[in-house]
């Protein structure tokens, strides 16, 4: 068991893993300063010193607080495949940076006191955050070792561009959401996902037997990781050997389109779906339809399994202001860089939302009126923000009413956003109300 | 054996293998069209066919013709560190074609009758081949799976590269050519590289044991291999576990200073040095002295073993076009994108070459009268051509008298040069004659 679960660490930036930060003892350094990459020497020097090694195969690149290098350098550790941003020209982004964010205060959720701005970005371990106002940058920083030439890990931000690309190929009539997703792929005709429609998969609510319950070591979740371990397989062992050969084994869990069930295997099939469709690879697709479009100053890149297919549910890397760029286009109903990239409805349709009542049904404590759709989260707020997720703190939001976009990129020793959305919803809307202010 | 063979592959790519084509009876197809990749299906759909699968942990990658997909997607094989552009506009390229080139004819080297220019591009397994004529693009062409979006492998042409970045350190007085290794490397001091100066690595003059014979299984180049593989080391495996570990255990082979032997151990030595002197990766230091000032099209990258060594030896990729506009630097003395990037007196001390003596020693047949300096290899024909030069046909031309460059990239089923050198060299010598033809 130790040798397997050696290999499968891969997938723990699925979501939902507790990492071991702070319940090791009082030894271990936590804080965000204590941690930084440099200063403990991670992957220092040449060659680092052994105990200063990451690696991907002993697990050692996902622990705390290791992951605090490991997020930025996640290609230096397993296969990928380029999102190219083509030969264009970046789009230029105006920079007039506002001093007053920092000392700008607010009260977590839970907390009695107020925290400032500045002291939010430590607490959320951020490594890099840009704020763009009406689309000019007020507010960027990096730390650690991010730099602006860095991709950082999306972690589940990546479903959002997953379920962006699935709706566009839906407005262009390309794919059909009312469609069984049997039909597009037949080999998943027998497992739980067949007689699901394309748009159960976009909304995540089919009913799929998926548990992310990292404790459980039969949780489907290590079969996943196990699968789209792009390493060789240990010798014995018998499972599904890619991502697409693990979705075939999913066994139905209640019905489709009984509610939001936020659950990672749904977007592997939405991918696998959108690349039957097109003939493209979920990479490929991104950087033809999105990437070379959008004036990127990056190309982003993906995670592979050994059949090289792209972690549509979790491996996406890309740099911050490509991140930002994306939500500006995503703010401005699309439009961005001189050119319609993703249809208006699409961005519209996100807006709006999916069912609250399906959302409910999930039960997260901090999102309460919150929706799902096309694989953004939708906070249906006063200022309509809507927001990527991503496991350890990556987070994109979008606030309509504010015209603000904040990219954010963060290395938190927990894997679950319930730990650091206290401190980050509420920085956020203040910011938001903040620079409503001041174009008011 | 098997099982160890089976994850050391990796290093077929550091030179001179003999791949398998066309040795194994007359079904095995080998022509430019019929090895297609496209065509052959190497990694085509979602997913590819089980027997359509390209590995790394088996060798299959490195076998032709699934060798011609390889080349150009090393990245979605193996881990690989970047080699950023920087945020600037990439330099212009005008472009000018040429439509006679394709018709002009020369005689390859042992062959009584002539070829046409654009027949030796299929004799030579062509991947994409661009041609500068005072700076403007006058030919360009690409094939198979390889695009202008897509990084290439140049094999040994990164010795090229390695080797300019350390004669721009000696030029900027950050390092000392006549300087031993081991000052510079302690850990090498009780190998045979602790008492060679470091002109010596950068020359390849060193006395070292390291057979690059692929037949023999005892051969230096296998352990270099074992080394170097990124993925996780078999059980039992008792060698060196990094290229600097490796390099460490190289004893010596005749003295220091009497010939040139060619020697891919030498490269990765410089490569540590360089990176003890800059305390930067020779990743991130080509990035910085080179790639971002270029003008770059693309993010090069390059391949690292498992404490994240890049592979000084060969394991870069990069664009066509970039490789191009690194050529047209160093026949401009330098100068490119409006800055001086290397040093005029390095590019002066590479184009003069080395000792022809000590050249001749190993024995070219085809490449008499060259010498090798700075890890170019210096033609000293009439017109004054170097060359940056790779396994499976990689090749960067640059005829200063003609004002041309010429980058191709190739996947030739042979591994040595010497199997398309007699369709490359006097098709590059004719091309410069006839531009020179139109420069007068």
């Amino acid at each position: 068991m130790q040798h397997i679960r050696g290999t499968i660490v891969f997938i723990v930036m699925l979501a939902g893993l507790q990492a071991a930060a702070g319940e090791g003892g009082s030894a271990v350094k936590t804080g965000i300063a204590e941690t930084d990459p440099h200063l403990l020497g991670w992957m220092q020097g040449f060659p680092p010193p052994d105990e200063k090694v990451i690696r991907f195969h002993d697990g050692s690149y996902f622990r705390f607080p290791q992951l605090r290098w490991t997020v930025s350098h996640m290609r230096q550790l397993m296969p990928t495949v380029n999102v190219a941003r083509g030969l264009g020209q970046p789009a230029p982004l105006e920079k007039k940076l506002d001093g007053d964010i920092d000392q700008l205060r607010f009260r977590p959720i839970g907390i009695d006191a107020s925290i400032s701005w500045e002291e939010s970005l430590s607490r959320n371990y951020t490594d890099a955050i840009i704020v763009l106002h009406e689309g000019v940058v007020v507010y960027e920083r990096y730390f650690g070792v991010m730099t602006e030439l860095r991709p950082h890990a999306a972690m589940s931000m990546t479903k959002s561009f997953v379920g962006t690309l699935a709706a566009m190929l839906v407005a262009g009539g390309e794919l059909d959401e009312r469609q069984l997703v049997k039909e597009y792929v037949p080999e998943l005709a027998s497992s739980a996902f067949g007689n699901a429609t394309v748009r159960q998969l976009m909304d995540m609510t089919t009913g799929i037997r998926f548990s992310e319950n990292y404790a459980d070591p039969e949780a489907e979740v290590w079969a996943h990781a196990r699968a789209g371990n792009p390493l060789p397989k240990p010798e014995g062992y018998q499972g599904p050997r890619s991502y697409y050969e693990f979705l075939q084994t999913i066994i139905p869990e209640g019905k489709h389109g009984e509610g939001f069930h936020y659950k990672t295997a749904n977007t592997d099939a939405l991918g696998w779906v959108i690349s039957r469709v097109t003939g493209k690879s979920v990479a490929d697709l991104l950087s033809e339809r999105i990437w070379q479009k959008l004036g990127a100053d990056l190309d982003a890149y993906m995670s592979v399994d050994s059949v090289g297919t792209p972690f549509s549910g979790g491996g996406l890397n890309l740099g911050l202001r490509d991140l930002a760029k994306f939500g500006e286009m995503m703010r401005s109903g699309g439009y961005y860089n001189n050119q319609q990239i993703v249809p208006e409805s699409v961005v519209q349709e996100i807006r709006k939302g999916g069912s609250k009542k399906d959302f409910e049904k999930a039960g997260y404590a901090l999102l309460g009126g919150w929706s799902y759709r096309n694989m953004w989260w939708v906070t249906n707020n006063e200022h309509g923000a809507f927001m990527a997720r991503g496991v350890h703190g990556q987070s994109l939001y979008i606030d309509p009413k504010a015209r603000m976009v904040i990219a954010r990129f963060a290395s938190h020793p927990k894997a679950a956003n319930a730990e650091n959305d206290p401190a980050t919803l509420p920085a956020y809307h203040a910011l938001a109300s903040y620079l409503l202010g001041l174009q008011q």
